[in-house]
């Protein structure tokens, strides 16, 4: 089956490199930077399963004779210092470091030096994709970031070649497969939030320092960048509302069951009127919806077109080898000078818009207390006063619990957080607790 | 919203035309054969959301008269023969009019005449893709013909592109809109299939003789395409097997029911051990899958890959306006000069495998009997001697109904048909009929 199989890559190979343009099956040298789980991965297939013209030179990260391994070719150097990549005649240089820097800086030195980059760096790409993409077309070299966004599923592509003829309006997503690995665990099995998230860090799913995935700031920088590529709107990462999924407890679960619906970090961006409503939060979704079947470490991207309406795209949104098919398709692209992402977000076409998270949809609301009928009656009152419709009221089904649940019909949180301020009882309530209902 | 939206179309305008690259912005000129539902949706898009460069020249199409609109821009050229396009200067020909022929001749002559292709025409694309493919690369133009599959769903550029890094083994999908409508309605309301047909008919979601559909010729030319640029597996199209949905009936869904599923028509091709497994045909799928999830003419294409797993892509099948966005992305792509398309098939490369639909399955076996305890037992009894395992025996709700059904856990089709004509006594059953059921 490999030897059949290896043809799917090799096919590609008849394209001829983008560096080397006009002759046939040009070889194109690679250098890859950071050798860890997605790093070793590219490594992998190019050094087991890429046409030849593909060939992996130089592999560069620190304390290298920790790393070294004997199935990469012997002729591959490897090196701790980025300026032996730097000036080695690889054509790309393909970064997986992650983090704001060293990464930034590399990969400006390696365009500057006319080497086109690909790349799985969010953060980078987020804060300042449009400069370095223009670093790039100045330098006659491409930049290409089609892992930074939802690991093996090629939404970039996608949305920037297969939905290029529409207007898309609207980009909702599952984009974090840690949140979602813990709150698909809560959801089946009852856990706590705590629970969950010790199981993930010792499945690998979840760092030791977990705030990145947990607090929504991975991805809200995934947002941003599809935010730009199919919305073409510019926006800054901090711009984005953001809202820990550590806020959810057992019991949101069992009041969304009674709605047909389970919790998930849902990434939402629309387009309208000129605002971009953007926002990276904890929602309800139904428990049939393709959000509410995504488990692990899947992600999810559907776009909503003027004309194709919605379109989705699902897989492995983690994981080294995921990841690695798009930085390695990224990287064919390149070769065959058929590379698309270094031209299609053109920043001077993109409009600023003002950025909010005042979404008007339908909420639900829970809170604790010791009198429910009291607390209910007064929730209830005081959301009429503000002519917020409530939908249902959830029953608590353990009479020892202290917590009660309703929903309200669609509103803007704004309103509905002034409303319950303002005609809190607050010798009833102790807290109350919003979470978006999304459909 | 249409004044910022219009941007995503025009930043794609940046890159510059194929036909007469290097220059910025070039024009590129368009001509579309077929002025259907199609053809007029693409137009629209041209005439009032795409960038100046890409410029409608030419509308051909039978009875021309009948068929001229007020908004197209009074310089497009309306004609009735093929003849005046090809000895036009459109730069690139969007062949609209569906049908082996002339469609076939048409796109060879525009080929021929130095003329890049655009089209949605899969029986075309089934049937002589390569060759076409080689032809245009000749001529130096470009064939692109992302719509033939799935309308709107970008799986061609996807598994071309987005995918290009991974080595693709399975490709698993609901590609037929007609039959997706008509066995989701059967499956929602008891309607019978020929009840279900007409509704589909009524609404305009099937052709007067929807036998290409029903049939799964439609799916099976889709699906032959899908195996090519994915598994890089020539197959005639013929050789593929297919059995019509017109045989499920509504008891079939009360059974799946029982089992969780409710029934798809399903395409599957999968390389094995040199062994291409294909076949379109109806099949149990889980309701909470999504393909049991998928209703009217919603695709979905599955691509299991070796480094990336599963990757999911689905979206509106058919339609106007769908179908439109591929074909308008296609066109955006040759004005780019990034088309992957012309370049992804490379012929010499695919393998010619054997083609086989006697894929290891569980199944489901449902007959007629008025002797339901006699018939059971000795269906079971066949089984076991044939070393086929029995899942369930399948609860008939209906005391008045004649059928019965069981579920046979994994075995090739051939052996389980085998194994029930020797062990079945004809006094009992009068047919029978087995479908897999697929995870």
């Amino acid at each position: 089956l490999d030897s059949i199989n290896a043809k799917s890559l090799h096919t590609k190979s008849e394209r001829t490199c983008s560096i080397d343009r006009g002759k046939h099956k040009a070889v194109c040298k690679i250098a890859i930077l950071g050798f860890g789980t997605v790093g070793s991965a590219v490594a992998r297939i190019l050094a087991e399963h890429a046409p030849d013209h593909l060939r992996l030179i130089h592999i560069c990260n620190r304390d290298v004779n920790r790393k070294k391994v004997d199935w990469i070719p012997p002729q591959v150097q490897w090196t701790e210092r980025f300026n032996d990549v730097l000036s080695s005649d690889a054509d790309v240089i393909v970064e997986l470091i992650g983090g704001l820097q060293p990464a930034e800086d590399w990969i400006r030195c390696a365009l500057l030096a006319g080497k086109s980059v690909v790349t799985a760096n969010k953060q980078v790409i987020a804060d300042c994709g449009p400069e370095l993409l223009n670093l790039a077309k100045q330098r006659n070299c491409r930049l290409a970031f089609g892992a930074a966004v939802a690991g093996g599923v090629p939404v970039i592509s996608a949305i920037q070649d297969g939905l290029a003829g529409d207007e898309i309006s609207k980009i909702c997503g599952i984009l974090n497969g840690t949140c979602n690995y813990i709150l698909s665990e809560m959801g089946d099995s009852g856990a706590t939030f705590t629970t969950a998230l010790v199981e993930a860090q010792k499945r690998g799913y979840a760092e030791a320092d977990p705030r990145e995935d947990i607090d929504g700031l991975d991805a809200r920088a995934k947002l941003a960048i599809l935010a730009r590529i199919g919305l073409h709107a510019k926006v800054c990462t901090t711009r984005i509302f953001c809202r820990a999924i550590s806020a959810i407890e057992p019991v949101d679960f069992e009041f969304a069951k009674q709605l047909g619906c389970t919790i998930r970090q849902v990434s939402t961006a629309e387009l309208n009127k000129g605002v971009l409503f953007a926002a990276v939060q904890p929602a309800l979704v139904a428990l049939s919806s393709p959000f509410g079947l995504a488990r692990g470490s899947q992600n999810i991207v559907v776009c909503t077109g003027k004309f194709g309406g919605e379109t989705t795209f699902q897989g492995l949104g983690a994981g080294g080898n995921p990841t690695a098919v798009a930085v390695v398709s990224d990287i064919l692209a390149m070769a065959a000078n058929t590379n698309v992402s270094s031209n299609g977000v053109s920043p001077s076409h993109d409009i600023s818009p003002r950025v909010s998270n005042d979404f008007v949809t339908s909420h639900y609301v829970r809170f604790s207390t010791s009198h429910t009928m009291r607390a209910v009656s007064a929730l209830v009152k005081a959301l009429e006063t503000s002519k917020i419709n409530v939908g249902s009221v959830l029953a608590n089904r353990s009479r020892s619990s202290k917590f009660s649940a309703v929903t309200v019909q669609a509103c803007t949180p704004s309103a509905l957080q002034k409303a319950l301020k303002q005609g809190r009882p607050s010798d009833i309530f102790q807290f109350y607790r919003i979470i978006p209902i999304l459909n």
